[in-house]
């Protein structure tokens, strides 16, 4: 049998609320469930648990729609409280049409709502929403480093929900990451065939995140897995590679 | 220790060629590699040897490729003949500047150059490219029928890669399944806050085509891998809820 890959789920976290340690939370439920983390593990961990530790939530009480907000989520039956705090988490709107609010965010991302969200953020008021990290590279570097402490070398992504043009359903993908490169260049190697691949780049760290979504759960309390076995290149590179520059962009 | 996943490289796939029967060839591999299909397994079969089994090569040296075609391919140093036969393969431009050719295909994916593709086809000449399955749910299931024979209740998921907007890097996506419900919908659920859950629906197919990528590779003959451990939702859908309306979609 080959080289397999194993997605485990880190069950049993707590709650967790602003000025949380998300990696030290990591560590210790590891330790409950007697699964530490090896060497080359690659530790996904989504965006809701990240945001919320690093304070990164609004509530919307406190908020005051704008007129486009507002008139955009008459029009569509928004909250349009939510549009107000999406827009101005944006740099750029892509799409507002349809009901659907596509911004590139100011890290770069083009997403729906600049990845503002409002499920699972423990409030039963439907009052709180995140924001994505402000440095999500920041916050996948400083989980490595307190797994580090704890003496393992892994890798960090930090994962979100995007959905995407043409196909319907959502997917999860990369939003940051610390000490793996994320794209993986097979161009210049030769194929089965000893041809040159030309043009094949493998968004290897969306790929991991979406495996660990496998896993990870939105209705139970499993915001973060681990990806044992993937051999991926070691790179301090952050996300930065993956996000495509606007001027090669045919779709915005 | 929660439930894990594991991803398992199909190793030891021979050249397939036209004709061939690739739930058998597989059957066959993961016998000599001791590793047989279970009831609820995942197989992530690659588009290219599935093409290939099903005769659908086509000869560059027998294109001569339309104006358009070479007009195109001479500005951006592409290849005519692959330009004529991704055009024909096609049912409508998406995108065609900046050297990219994105188009919609018959089955409704929009994807580069109608997925015609010319890496790993056992051809040393570059002269063969393989276009996708005509059908590619029904690719999936006559391997899914042909792996029931063999004993084992599984899904099926044919996989592609394919580039995407807004995000360097190609990722393994699923343009055919059988067995498997692709979306996973959690609409109507709670979250754990007791709100319900608006507008999540993840398209598991996808999700679990990309994980496989991560054990099957270009370069090696790892054509094909096992998800397992994946708590699928059966179902005969086909590939069909995945695909966007026209009408739907901001980005066409």
């Amino acid at each position: 049998m080959g080289s397999s890959v194993t997605l485990i789920p880190i069950e049993g976290m707590p709650e967790v609320t602003p000025g949380d340690d998300v990696g030290a939370l990591i560590v210790e439920a590891l330790a409950r469930q007697r699964t530490p983390l090896q060497d080359r593990d690659v530790l996904v961990v989504t965006q809701k648990v990240v945001s919320k530790a690093e304070g990164r939530i609004v509530d919307l009480r406190t908020i005051t729609p704008s007129a486009r907000a507002s008139d955009f989520a008459r029009r569509w039956e928004k909250d349009a409280r939510v549009v107000e705090v999406a827009l101005a988490e944006a740099v750029r709107v892509v799409r507002m049409e349809n009901g659907v609010l596509i911004t590139e965010t100011r890290h770069g991302f083009v997403c729906a709502n600049s990845g503002v969200d409002g499920s699972n953020v423990g409030s039963a008021s439907g009052d709180i929403v995140t924001l994505l990290p402000e440095d999500p590279d920041a916050s996948a570097r400083r989980i490595r480093d307190r797994v580090r402490e704890a003496g393992a070398e892994v890798a960090v992504i930090v994962s979100d929900t995007f959905g995407r043009p043409w196909r319907e359903g959502a997917g999860n993908v990369a939003i940051g990451v610390a000490g793996i490169e994320p794209l993986w260049d097979y161009r210049g190697q030769q194929d089965t065939d000893g041809r040159e691949l030309h043009s094949t780049v493998i968004a290897v760290a969306d790929e991991l995140a979406a495996a660990a979504e496998l896993v990870t759960n939105k209705l139970d309390r499993v915001p973060a897995a681990i990806v044992r076995g993937y051999a991926y290149k070691p790179s301090e590179s952050g996300i930065a590679p993956v996000i495509r520059e606007r001027a090669k962009d045919l779709f915005r």
